[in-house]
C-alpha cells in the first residue's frame, strides 16, 4: 500500500507504533515536540540529511540498510564530541507511490541502531516529496565532560582511529561497478559499523581533538589541521589493507588508499593525544601531528582523492 | 553565483558567518555537533519540514520569508510544550543551481526569527537535492515546568486561544488565485506572527493541554480532543473575523470560516484550562471541553474544510 492511500496521519501512527522508547526519553512521539533528559545540563545536538540518488540508493540498499546508515551518520557525530547519544528525530520526505512497509522498515532500521547506544527515535515529521530525503537530528549527553572539539590538536600530539577505513568507500565502488560481492565490503557501504563507545573513551583518556570520520580521512583531519592550526603527517604503513579489500582493488583497477585515505561512511573517529598519555585500547596510532599546517603521508602530499563535496 | 560553484564548505562558511550566536548556545556550528545549554536537565526537541512547491514557492515568498516560516513552525512547536526555545538546528537540500544569495537570505531568516526568542542556529547540515527542502529541529527549555501535553483536557475546562487564525490560508487563497493584496493576508503567510511567549505563559497559568495550531484549529483541536477523549465545542461567535479577511473571502468567494477553523500555518497556541483558572491576559476564550468525543461547533459537527493532509 502507498504512503499516499494510508496518508500522513497513518503514516505516522504505522511508523511509530514500531518505534521502542529508551530510558532518556522521558516524552516520545504524538505530540507537538518530544521531551529528551539532559542529566548534565547540555545537550550535544546535529543533524544530517540523506538524499536518495545522492547518499543512497533503494537499490542498493534496503530500507533498514538505509535507516541504520542515517541514524549511524548522526550518532557517529555525538560520539565524536566524547558524548553519548540518547535521541533520534526524524524528518522524512517520501515520494506519494513508496510502499508503507518501506517507510516501516526504514523506521526499523533508525531505531534499531538507535538501540546500540541506548537511544531512541523520540520525534519526526514526514511530507510528501518527489526526492526521498531522511533528515536525521542526534542529540546526546556529555556527562560532565568538556566536548571534544577540532581546535584542540597541539604539534606533538599523536593521531589514531577507532573503527574502520575505505570498507564503505570500497563497498560502493563495488556496487557502483555493478557488482554484488565481496559481501565484507558491500555490506560495510550498506551498515556502517561505527566505534561508537571509543568516543567517550576518547574523551576520558584526555584527547585533544576529534572528529568524525565522514567525508575521508584526509579531508577529516584536514579540518581538524586548520582548525587547530596545525600540520598533520600519516604514517602509510600504519593503515591496516584488509586482503579483501586489497583482492577488490586490485580486481577494480582502484590504488586501495584511495578508499582507506579518502573514503568516508565508515564513520570511524580520528583523534589526537598527547604523546605522553598514550592511546586507549581499541585505538590505533596513524601519525603525528606537526608544527605548520596541512595534511602529509609520510612526509609528502597525497596525490588522491581526498574526499567528497556534496554539491559537486 | 549558484551553489554548486561555490561548493558545499564554500557555502556552509557564508552561512554560518551570517549566524549570530545566543546565549544558550554553549558550541556553535563548525564542529561535529553543537552543545547548547538545558539548564532543567531535559531538553524538548521537535523536528519540522518545508518542501518546495508543498509548503511554499519561491515565487510567492522571499529566502528571508522562508527562513521565517521554516522556524517559526518548530519554535511554535516547542512554545507548544510551554517551553522556552534555545536553538535551531537546519539541514537544507539545495538544487545546485539555486544562488548562494537565496541560502545566505535563507539563513537571515532562519535566524532573525530565532532570535525573536533569544534563540540561534547551532548548527546543520546541506545537500544538494532536486527538490528544495528545509528541514529544521528545534530545541527549548521547560524552566522547571512539567510539559502541557495534548491529553489532558478535561470536560468542563475552557478552551482559548493565543494568536491569529486564518489569515495564512486566507493569504495563501488569495496567492493561488494570482493576486499579491490584501497585503495583511499575504504578509501573514508569508511570516506568520506566533505569540510564542504564551506558550510558556499558559504553562504557568495551569493549562491542561495545549497545541500549536498548523494543521487547522478544528483538525489540531481533534488531536487534542481524541488524546484527552473528551469532545469539543466551540463558539462561532467568539471568532474575530478581521474586515479585510470578510472583504477578500467575498471576492473570492469563500467562507472565511473555513480560513479561520481550517486553515493552519498562522502557529496560534489552542490551549485548555480548568474553568475555575480564568484564561490567561492576551488569550481568548472560543468553546469548551465537554463529555463524549469529536469537535462541534455551536453544538453541530462543522461541513468544511478540516486541515491538511501533506500526503493527499
Amino acid at each position: 500500500m502507498s504512503v499516499a492511500r494510508v496518508g500522513e496521519f497513518g503514516l505516522i501512527a504505522r511508523v511509530t507504533a514500531r518505534l521502542g522508547v529508551g530510558p532518556t526519553c522521558l516524552l516520545g512521539p504524538g505530540d507537538d515536540a518530544a521531551v529528551v533528559s539532559a542529566p548534565d545540563r547540555r545537550v550535544v545536538a546535529c543533524t544530517d540529511v540523506l538524499v536518495e540518488g545522492r547518499h543512497f540508493r533503494r537499490d542498493w540498499s534496503s530500507a533498514t540498510d538505509i535507516g541504520h546508515r542515517a541514524a549511524a551518520a548522526n550518532l557517529a557525530d555525538i560520539a565524536a564530541m566524547g558524548a553519548i547519544p540518547t535521541a533520534l528525530l526524524v524528518a522524512l520526505c517520501l515520494p506519494p507511490d513508496v510502499d508503507v512497509r518501506w517507510a516501516e522498515e526504514l523506521a526499523d532500521g533508525l531505531a534499531a541502531e538507535a538501540a546500540l547506544v541506548g537511544a531512541s527515535v523520540v520525534g519526526g515529521d514526514m511530507s510528501a516529496s518527489t526526492t526521498l530525503t531522511v533528515a536525521v537530528t542526534a542529540l546526546g549527553d556529555l556527562g560532565g565532560r568538556a566536548p571534544v572539539v577540532r581546535d584542540g590538536a597541539q604539534a606533538g600530539d599523536v593521531v589514531a582511529i577507532a573503527g574502520r577505513l575505505g570498507y564503505a568507500a570500497a563497498g560502493y565502488t563495488v556496487l557502483s561497478r555493478g557488482f554484488r560481492t565481496p559481501k565484507l565490503l558491500v555490506e560495510a557501504y550498506r551498515r556502517p559499523q561505527v566505534p561508537y563507545g571509543a568516543g567517550p573513551q576518547a574523551a576520558v583518556h584526555g584527547a585533544t581533538a576529534m572528529i568524525d570520520v565522514s567525508d575521508g580521512l584526509l579531508a577529516d583531519l584536514g579540518h581538524v589541521a586548520t582548525a587547530s592550526r596545525v600540520g598533520i603527517d600519516l604514517c602509510a604503513d600504519a593503515f591496516d589493507v584488509p586482503q579483501q579489500m586489497r583482492d577488490a582493488a586490485n580486481a577494480l583497477g582502484v590504488d586501495p588508499y584511495s578508499w582507506v585515505l579518502g573514503g568516508g561512511e565508515d564513520h570511524a573517529l580520528a583523534a589526537t593525544f598527547p604523546e605522553d598519555h598514550g592511546i586507549p585500547d581499541g585505538w590505533r596510532m596513524v601519525g603525528h601531528v606537526v608544527h605548520g599546517g596541512g595534511l602529509t603521508v609520510d612526509g609528502k602530499p597525497y596525490k588522491g582523492s581526498a574526499g567528497w563535496d556534496h554539491f559537486r
